[in-house]
């Protein structure tokens, strides 16, 4: 059977890089052999640039992005503890349900989807929170909220950013910004395959882990004594993915060869003229102006656009995935992903192309 | 820099199987992508084939072995519920923690290491049991523990069975044994790279999940929305880790195409090939008589042989990897592993080749 090949054009994954697939197919390595334990701590190192921070707890968890979520909140709150959560979209409500799962008295400082979080909202949520958490990029809703005034504002709580769209898109400066604790996920815009979730966690924060988390697999403490700060012996935890580990440092080798900041202008020109394309086609963009993502444009589907055939024409006749919208947003939006290897003109070219060829069959 | 290419003879990873090591190369597709989710349908087919079960929810968990062992556990103990647990070795241990997270009465059942755990004893620990635990293939100490007499006689509780490095290298008849819930890794005798957890849940057992687990990321209600039993719409939970499903798929098509019982006999072929070369050689063997693994022999290093230097050899000058012993027994006993698609005769002839001439020279 033919295998099929897609332009990745939705909320991820995105097409990975050519190195990063081709390093998924290495020979294998034991998780202790010393030239992979070395090649993990390179890959550490390079997360340490990409997501600009010294903090020597810097890792890929062994799971998806929102492994990641879930590892900084198990490792950062307990039983009763204030969590102010920003939710202007599907993935600060996930915050809400993983935070609540560890028992924290949660407060959430809704926006409209679409709309970013007012940073001196979340300041003024509640007098002493342990936790204040809000996601960088929203892939439901394609906005970027402000972190920097958090940082400067959060007092004696710890900042606690979801990355996981953001870091390889647009800038995200994890030190300069005082975020305590920042995850991401490898199959957005660093272009790698889905399964990983690199982390990080300032000194400060790591001064506050809880005792022990509810989270054996995803416990910070026992993690920390395998994978970075190196200092002397590793100890097992669990087995390495050594697979996905040799593609995420293959991909960043990538990313960083090309330069960090000459791929966020990648991201941010694609999306510019993607964005100004679908709007001369008729659609409507959807996220707030002034806090649009270049590498996850949303927009409003024309009336007479038929959201399900069109997306099902641009994929059999195509080969393009464009993700639709998500909860009362179905149907009604699209979410088109320009990210990592995806992010080229060629594709934002080939995308309204196309769809310019199927509109004008309507 | 040249790749370094190993026979892998340690614990696992073993050497995958060059059909899973091309799929995981294959082009990307995205994770609700009609070809994906086809894809993914096949490979939770091929693991009840594989695990000789017609539970409907049976996948790949998002995470290694280790994660497939935390999502057993916190979608069936609660606060309270008493836990019956095998402990004869490092991952009998490990449930006793992860239970312990859970908020169960732990009650231990203890074997000393190298012996397997009497059914009759776990049966008898408690007498109204949530879940009685047991670890199939004891990684650590290469011993088998039986599971048949548990399901036999567990009557309310639920029986939970650690299959990590026993799928595909020995018999695993999870219906047949009355198992409720088992998992297992894919870097064992399933020859595929380490980063998912294959897990399958009994219809009894699947009516007596918890009714919120702790853990948002490995919530198998949520999970089961995604990944079968398919029935209707997907529902999206988390990003599926599409090229590590892509390889588990490949892998097990691999097996199926060789036969499950001709896998099975390979392993105990190569197994005891290779315990009768290393008994030649002066080795002891660790694990009780009878109730040894074939896929992973453990055994004592003899007098005269210098556990780290000659580990170092064989990686060195061979390129072979060979475990060492956990815990007390670190230093003084080997875990030789013989998985997957290692599980051939040639690469015991070189383990054994290698060994007599490193111990010649001494």
């Amino acid at each position: 059977m033919p295998l099929t090949d897609r332009v990745l054009m939705g909320p991820g994954p995105c097409n990975p890089y050519p190195e990063a697939v081709q390093a998924l197919a290495r020979p294998m390595l034991g998780h202790l052999d010393p030239e992979f334990v070395a090649l993990l701590d390179e890959t550490c190192e390079r997360l340490r640039t990409v997501l600009r921070t010294d903090n020597p707890m810097t890792l890929p968890i062994s799971g998806t992005g929102s492994a990641g979520m879930e590892a900084a909140f198990v490792n950062l709150v307990g039983p009763g503890d204030p969590v102010v959560i920003g939710v202007n979209g599907v993935f600060g409500a996930r915050m809400c349900d993983v935070a609540a799962r560890c028992g924290a008295e949660v407060v959430a400082v809704e926006a409209p989807w679409g709309q970013p979080i007012d940073p001196q909202r979340l300041l003024d949520a509640h007098p002493a929170p342990r936790v204040i958490a809000v996601v960088h990029a929203e892939t439901s809703t394609g906005v970027r909220s402000d972190i920097a005034p958090l940082g400067a504002g959060k007092g004696d709580a710890l900042l606690l950013v979801d990355c996981v769209t953001s870091v390889g898109g647009i800038e995200v400066d994890v030190d300069g910004w005082g975020v305590d604790i920042a995850y991401a996920g490898t199959q957005k815009c660093l272009g790698v395959a889905p399964g990983l979730a690199p982390l990080t966690v300032s000194e400060r924060a790591r001064e506050r882990l809880v005792e022990r988390s509810p989270s054996w697999y995803l416990d910070l403490r026992m993690i920390g004594r395998y994978t970075g700060p190196a200092t002397g012996a590793r100890t097992y935890h669990h087995t390495a993915p050594v697979s996905m580990v040799m593609s995420l440092h293959a991909g960043l080798g990538a990313l960083l060869d090309e330069g960090l900041d000459a791929a966020v202008a990648r991201h941010a020109d694609c999306g510019r003229r993607l964005q100004q394309g679908l709007v001369d086609l008729g659609f409507e963009l959807f996220a707030a102006e002034g806090h649009r993502l270049p590498q996850l444009t949303t927009v409003w589907v024309p009336g007479g656009v038929d959201d399900g055939a069109t997306r099902a024409a641009l994929l059999d006749r195509y080969g393009i995935e464009v993700g639709g919208g998500l909860g009362e947003f179905a149907g009604r939006v699209w979410r088109v992903g320009c990210m990592g290897h995806t992010a080229r003109h060629r594709n934002v070219t080939l995308l309204l192309g196309a769809l310019a060829e199927l509109m004008d069959r309507r």
